[in-house]
């Protein structure tokens, strides 16, 4: 694992670029100098780890005392794709747009993506906890469908915050099941690209005796604010 | 307004009944000298104020900074009820346990209930708000039929709380379009009592700009303990 640059922010928090053999990671660590719970948190479908959002949540998660990690996965954010991985992602923006059935193009590119990525979050996260600023447990943050398979797999996983939740390829909708950590579920209610009936399913379908959602009206990018300040308590409950 | 005892909780809240003509209630303030934000508690389907989980919550309600009061308004708690509203109140009660259908028998007695129940609760508001100890502005919290009612009739309920809402009679059911507070709306998932797809219908349905609902797994009274801390930071934002 090596760091690549590094920035102090406003509030204290240090993000540190790294690499880790191919993969890209952001690390961001509290001020505070004893060990931190440690947050993996991944954009929705694979999209970068430096999109603004994903930034600006990873840094607030910080300032509350977490280290805070993402990687660019295999296939994810700026990771090469393949021509065929470039024209399934093609085809699925603009079904979207145009309002077309979009399960089966979602199924054959989000599915294989989840399967490629987990190695790659296992491989960061093993790097992770050596490092002395960070002390377990680990949470997980964002993307739905790799949270449910990394927290299937991954025994380190202690609590999940998923987002959204309308499109989950098949493996990980049957995998719901097998999901027993706390978990804290956040719906945008009026969200076009996540249909609500099947976030609801979803929700009922996790065998986690504590698990929470939390539906806000709007859009996909309309979530208010105070829920990250709940997310962040949902943490605190479980890795503090 | 007439105190007729008042107990000092070791936290400093002050719990005082009083009565306002035939209205019985109980008062909590918190200890800070500076008047504080009230809230208006009250128990689902009339239940008495003096319900052991009510009062646990008005309690630790009042030791967030709020003052909070509860009225048996006619017909509910400890009100003289007729012989018809007892008979009613039964039925209900055998068909619930029973499984038959309760729809009818809830129309018929919740629907009145609420209507008589509003008057009361709004002359306890007038006099409430003459006290030096309370401040504006006003939150409600509990029922749901009466919570709806009294925010559509009173300007002075600046957000408002609702629990469960599986049951809520046709006029209030209508009425939920004409709401737009800031809203915090409470489900316990397996609630058999409360038909979760009529919450969510009503969720859909309030007119409010800011509104989020909260689900939990479990039946009617298994609301996790961290949920009134989120209520109560519900309120931080709308009423401090």
């Amino acid at each position: 694992m090596r760091f690549t640059s590094e920035q102090r922010l406003d509030d204290g928090v240090l993000e540190r670029e790294f690499t880790l053999g191919e993969i890209p990671g952001t690390l961001w660590t509290p001020e505070s100098a004893a060990p931190a719970p440690l947050i993996l948190m991944a954009h929705n479908n694979g999209l970068p780890k430096a999109a603004s959002r994903l930034v600006a949540r990873a840094r607030a998660t910080a300032a509350c005392g977490y280290a805070v990690a993402a990687v660019d996965a295999v296939g994810c954010g700026d990771r090469p794709r393949s021509a065929a991985e470039e024209q399934d992602r093609a085809e699925f923006r603009q079904a979207m747009q145009a309002g077309d059935p979009v399960d089966e193009i979602f199924e054959s590119f989000i599915g294989p993506l989840v399967e490629k990525a987990v190695p790659d979050w296992r491989t960061a996260l093993d790097a992770l906890l050596t490092l002395p600023e960070i002390g377990g447990p680990v949470g997980y943050s964002g993307w739905m469908a790799l949270g449910i398979r990394l927290a299937v797999v991954e025994p380190r996983i202690a609590a999940a915050g998923f987002f959204a939740g309308g499109f989950v390829p098949a493996a990980q909708r049957e995998e719901v099941r097998r999901i027993t950590v706390p978990l804290l579920m956040l719906l945008q209610w009026d969200d076009e690209g996540n249909p609500r009936q099947r976030a609801l399913d979803l929700f009922d379908a996790f065998a986690s005796k504590e698990k929470t959602l939390h539906a806000n009206p709007g859009g996909h990018t309309g979530t208010p604010w105070f829920e990250l300040e709940d997310g962040n308590r949902f943490f605190d409950r479980h890795l503090k």
